[in-house]
């Protein structure tokens, strides 16, 4: 590995957000209106401050390659979300109309095939060119396809299981922060141990886990603060998760009602609430927060990076 | 460069082929169908092959990693196909109903995403790992990507200019006939000088602008044979093309017309014939056949290799 600057976690996470806003901004003029307006609702980028804090060496710094492949995830995560935006035909989002409505869907089509090459290429400016970490990406990337595929193709499909909803949200959600935490884990040293490596993708499955269930729950629990609640809820959608199946399994009759579109947005909150479907989800997120907690105090880190990773399974836990 | 295996030009392509089907025939049941559907009528795989024919050795053999990257170009053309199948929101496709229509755009945006990254995947199966060729698989899938974008977004505008047309085929067609002989050439020896593949590269370029300037050509010219024609043209889907833009410079009057939808395709066809806008289009493409020859017989090439060259050189010029 030849010597490339590395950075305080700071340092790198401004880099890494400059790296982000320099291709939504440089880009060319007839899809810059789209990326531009991605540069100001892109949110937290907790995918991309994972990637940085796992690849955190011993002396708390981060090699440079590292922004430029947590740059790459980030731009992956928002090429899904534009691709997401385009599938659900969605007219609105978040109470804002949506950006496929807004600019045409044709544009919407082309700008997230443009951020997965814009991608790829941020991911090839890393100098040190791990193999395994190139090599590894396009795996993920294709993993996190078909968890979406998955996902869009069950939607309104009120017979899903326990088990084919995790595998879906395993994929997708997941699967990027599985990749995000198994990169950062390979950048952290040259000569990082395998089974180390393996750990950290762990960790991040079981964060990217508490993540979507934690966010499938408020989906449901929102009802009392309407002017948080999406406009367009999972279930006005099609998107059957965890909280409605056990619902379903829990409710004589749901189904029947639910199909028919006979059951209203309001009653249905209530009754996820009332069957135990959000206990039972946050119970399971609970498991694997606990299970999170075991790797970290296994893992040897220092105390800035464990510091940095508590925070952000906590933050999947429940701020979300 | 480790010593990979070798093959002459017909096992080359039966392996290519191979490779595609078995991601096309492996892909995950919800996408299967369409898939399947492709497989049937991937079509001629021209890419492919010029990329083949450009990596044969002196001793006419070619290099296991460009069957590799030959079914990596196949798979993005085809990715591009099915995106293109989504923008055009098209319920029909040379007289067969779309794949979009039969299988629902979301699985369609979808798949698209997977054969992007089926794509990579199969490049980062080459062995030697030309840092060269992988560097440049992503920058010219967002030349790919950006000429399809200005493609759309310049759908139903009439004053399109000669200037901004070929820079938009440039991109697109082109673009991704540059890519397979840029990366053929490349993996034709470990030491091809920069300037030789170059010229390879400027060669695909020419032929990319041929095949797609004759394919306009045809749109219009199809009318004789009503069984050839798309059910949708170009003219119906509001795609400008430059025998289009030649005659609306020609006839008066012809751009207002256009605009409030009062020319039928019948006389459309016939006005872009009788004012010379075929014609011109036409001798264009005739100026990027002569260069091309003279680029190939500047470069030094085995009989059997520039019979492959001239054969798809002149199949770009008037088969398609």
């Amino acid at each position: 590995m030849i010597n490339s600057p590395k950075y305080i976690y700071n340092d790198a996470l401004l880099k890494l957000e400059e790296e982000v806003d320099r291709v939504l901004s440089s880009s060319p003029p007839l899809i810059q209106k789209y990326t531009s307006h991605l540069g100001k609702t892109k949110g937290k980028m907790i995918r991309a401050k994972a990637l940085l804090a796992c690849a955190m060496n011993e002396d708390s710094l981060i090699d440079k390659d590292a922004v430029y492949l947590g740059a790459a995830v980030e731009l992956i995560h928002l090429a899904t979300l534009v691709h997401d935006d385009v599938m659900d035909n969605a007219d609105t989002r978040r109470g804002e109309e949506s950006l496929q409505k807004k600019f045409g869907k044709r544009t919407a089509v082309i700008c997230g095939d443009y951020l997965l090459c814009e991608a790829l290429m941020m991911a090839s400016l890393m100098e040190n060119k791990e193999n395994k970490v190139r090599d590894t990406i396009p795996d993920y990337m294709s993993k996190v396809c078909l968890g979406e595929l998955r996902q869009h193709v069950n939607n309104w499909n009120f017979n899903l299981t326990v088990l084919e909803y995790l595998r879906t949200i395993q994929g997708k959600t997941a699967g990027l922060f599985e990749a995000s935490f198994y990169g950062g884990a390979l950048l952290m040293a040259p000569d990082v141990p395998l089974s180390v490596i393996k750990e950290y993708a762990k960790l991040g499955r079981y964060i990217g886990m508490i993540f979507q269930l934690t966010d499938d729950c408020m989906d449901y629990e929102a009802t009392e603060n309407q002017a948080l609640k999406p406009v367009k809820s999972d279930y006005e959608q099609g998107v059957v998760t965890l909280p409605l199946i056990h619902a379903l399994a829990e409710v004589p009759h749901l189904k029947e009602k639910a199909l028919k579109g006979m059951v209203d947005e309001e009653t249905l909150d209530r009754i996820v609430l009332s069957s135990g479907g959000i206990k039972r989800t946050r119970q399971l997120a609970k498991k694997y927060f606990d299970k999170s907690i075991l790797i970290l105090d296994k893992l040897s880190l220092t105390e800035e990076k464990k510091a940095l990773l508590s925070k952000l399974l906590s933050k999947s836990y429940r701020e979300f």
